[in-house]
């Protein structure tokens, strides 16, 4: 399948339908086949060639949507860049993945600027907006400039894109899909929500992040696309009002905010049909509420990583009252086609309810990490993605995930390698040991904690580390919480910090030590 | 993808939940995928290999189900036997597939052994039933012999299945489908008829016709397959109220009977989700009977051809009161991710509402026809299968069928060549010319019907015809009506039978042509 298949579709039996709605902008399906082809040729003449990268550094908007699809069009692969990074982080992935040409919104003029600055080859930088200060031209200009492309048939298991992760190393991996697995992902949770065109959707995830499950899903149905730049809970419960969404996929945590937002109740909310998330399992009480604040709307549960998106779900009906409450505790089943198991050390499936690590098979598994041969064959190995959770697995295939095999922390829905936090933290000078834990959060999920030991004589302050981490780190990776120790870190025979002693304290009397 | 992906996930996550029904045999899905994993050890015992063809010549049962898997999880590739075919035909088609296995049900003992006789080569024949004297043993036996085999991962773009369709030449084709193919029409369906495991579908059109599309569908979602042998509307209706049916799909005729049979309102139907039809637009009458019998129902329309399966739908909201009524004549939109286009004489797109040429692209067209390349260029370029179906598009891509380049008959559900049927009556001692076309019927959609004129002198009936064809042909190719005329058939300027003309007086105050 090519990933434009759907756009095409949604074309020819939508023309007149809302594809996006962004503000008070608002594009039938067949203006956006008309601008995304422009587009396609604006990036062709730039000189973008079937098989190369293009970069995006921009908040959720309909422009993104837009140069999502051109550049699929024009046979090229996106390479949507996090907006949390620091400007160093942005120069290490813009390099390795060799864009030649990156899209940025306005909030960026700055950033781009810097890069242009520090990158020994720039690409060409194009403004999604038309003010902020266009570095080599704007979308728009390029639409106006150009006639329709005809699509490049790029497809199947040929490049789609490249998705930046944190690595165990602390550097970045890139995650190759193919359209194949984009597209398998979109197929997939069609199928598990049973979206229709009907379908009225709130990207409420960055679009950065394939945790916004929206931008092929939503096409695929030919529904519609709303757009909002500030993740605001306000904002949301408006938009749900306003435009009749009827599905928001967002975090747990701002599915507490939603609900916990003193003008939820009075939010016509009767658009609503389906709220999902993905990244953690809901805490009971953020449940209770949402279950309260939006009575009738059905939840949903996704789980699955950057290697692998999408790969189970756990459906409306094991949230509904009376339900089995356990389950909910699960990350879901496999989704329809997918495989998923638990296996031991010696790479056997264990028997139910034994704990080991959970791997992960299907056409969404991920062709690889960009240029990392050797990683690839670490996590894939026949054709099953070994996701480095621990966890076991149910009678029904309910999966449940109590710990993690790498050393990662998963905070707003964001990896934090704890090296790369540790390789900052450590070469502070007050600093003699430390470790960074994810520890439990009602907001995040997990949180970023430091334990320090500060060197005899010493003095270490939280604002102090922060400031520090800040300036080599993006925020989301800098600890928000700082424990200072005397005593030295706990270390095994082989002198390895034991990570999950020090996390004992903090995760006594949950179930899952993650 | 591997088709047996789904069995594997189906019982991961219901192992207990009912998988099939027979009459008084139900099964769960662990007891049907712990029998598929020992029939197909037992297949590789007898010698079939990865890549082998193996046969199945039975009416609708769990047993064939069984096979079909235990098939895929071997490695091999299914070839399912048109049950009313002529012996004639089953030798071709055997011979042309290589089948070196062929299960069989209870009531084609005496074609089997026919089979054997007239086989230079014949395959081993495994009953399906206990008992109908079994050639080379019984599925059963197999079960009892052997340990579940490790499955052998076959998938993507390999062979799932031969299916043999009607050639122009009068020769039958075999479609080539791939897991590939078999996969991406029944994750289409699932998304398009938004499944989930709690259907309960009824096996109502026979099972070796991609027309019954629930074994793939069904099995993704792992919902309850339901089999049924004779397709007897009463039987049928006992089945929705004594198993909560909840999907059927079926042909306009069947659903004609259902909804007009004298029990159907005393039936309770409340099980009852989808009537689904495929194969032909539905009668208005029949639709009106439908409704009313059935209230509450949705309808849905699929086309397709075994060249490239469920390929366009027509979703319940153009069955229902207020819809445009109009859109119930098309054939649907593009299924999702999938393309359809109308063209004309030079290959390109043609605008909206112009007749032309219909031709497909998707993950679901087939890899070609098993050994004829020549045929499969014919009808396979750029990834665009032409369909022979001659119609336009509307507006909203609502394609709608008006006439077929291909001098073919669709007859329940069934592809008649004309040219195989021409050949047949010709060689009667009293044809002097014949031409076979189809006309309108209210139950068979289309009905075969002969034209001939005799030879000065000679006489021919109706039931001599009759008797004369069937011993050459299936019984659904013999003509079902006979004209007799007296003067000669209208032909071109080179000699060319006007079928058009002919066909002309029988379509006259119709939309369609076919």
């Amino acid at each position: 399948m090519r990933l434009t298949q759907s756009l095409c579709r949604a074309i020819q039996v939508r023309p007149e339908g809302l594809a996006t709605i962004d503000g008070e902008r608002r594009r039938s399906w067949r203006e956006v086949g008309d601008r995304v082809a422009r587009l396609a040729a604006g990036l062709q003449a730039l000189g973008v060639a079937p098989g190369d990268r293009v970069a995006v550094l921009a908040h959720n908007c309909d422009r993104f949507f837009e140069a999502y699809f051109a550049i699929l069009w024009a046979g090229a692969a996106i390479v949507p860049l996090n907006t949390r990074l620091g400007g160093r982080e942005l120069v290490e992935q813009i390099t390795d993945s060799g864009a030649g040409t990156l899209f940025f919104g306005r909030e960026f003029s700055a950033t781009v600027a810097d890069l242009q600055r520090d990158l020994a080859s720039p690409p060409r930088c194009i403004g999604l907006d038309d003010d902020g200060a266009p570095a080599n031209g704007t979308l728009e200009a390029l639409i106006a400039a150009h006639e329709p492309a005809i699509e490049v048939a790029r497809g199947g298991d040929e490049l789609a894109g490249i998705f930046y992760t944190s690595g165990t190393s602390g550097q970045a991996k890139g995650v190759m899909l193919s359209h194949d697995n984009l597209a398998a992902m979109a197929v997939n949770l069609v199928m598990c929500i049973q979206l229709d065109e009907g379908c009225i959707n709130l990207h409420c995830a960055p679009m950065f992040h394939l945790g916004d499950i929206g931008t092929f899903m939503v096409t695929m149905v030919a529904g519609t696309h709303v757009f909002v730049r500030q993740l605001d809970a306000a904002k949301i419960l408006g938009l749900v009002a306003s435009e009749r969404i009827t599905h928001v996929f967002t975090v747990p945590a701002m599915i507490d905010r939603l609900a916990k937002h003193p003008s939820a109740r009075s939010t016509d909310i009767s658009s609503l049909r389906v709220l999902g998330y993905g990244g953690a399992p809901m805490p009971m009480g953020t449940y209770e509420a949402a279950r309260a604040a939006f009575p009738g709307v059905d939840f949903i549960q996704g789980f699955g990583m950057t290697e692998m998106p999408s790969h189970t779900f756990l459906g409306p009906r094991h949230h509904r009252v009376g339900a089995d409450m356990e389950k909910m505790k699960s990350a879901g089943q496999a989704s329809y086609g997918f495989e998923i198991m638990v296996i031991g050390p010696d790479g056997r499936e264990l028997p139910r309810r034994e704990v080991g690590e959970i791997v992960g098979r299907g056409d969404n598994v991920m062709s690889g990490y960009w240029n990392r041969p050797g990683e690839t064959a670490s996590v894939l190995r026949d054709g099953w993605l070994h996701t480095g959770d621990v966890g076991f697995m149910d009678e029904e295939g309910f999966v449940y995930i109590t710990d993690r095999k790498k050393d990662m922390i998963i905070t707003g829905a964001e990896n934090v390698y704890s090296l790369e936090v540790e390789n900052v933290v450590s070469r502070h000078p007050s600093v003699d040991e430390c470790a960074v834990i994810g520890v439990p959060d009602e907001y995040w999920g997990e949180r970023v904690h430091a334990i320090v030991v500060p060197k005899a004589g010493a003095r270490l302050d939280f604002s102090e580390l922060d400031a520090f981490c800040r300036r080599e780190i993006a925020a989301y990776k800098c600890p928000k919480s700082l424990e200072l120790r005397s005593e030295r870190l706990p270390r095994s025979a082989a002198g390895k910090v034991l990570k999950r002693e020090l996390r004992t304290r903090y995760w006594q009397g949950r179930e899952r030590a993650v």
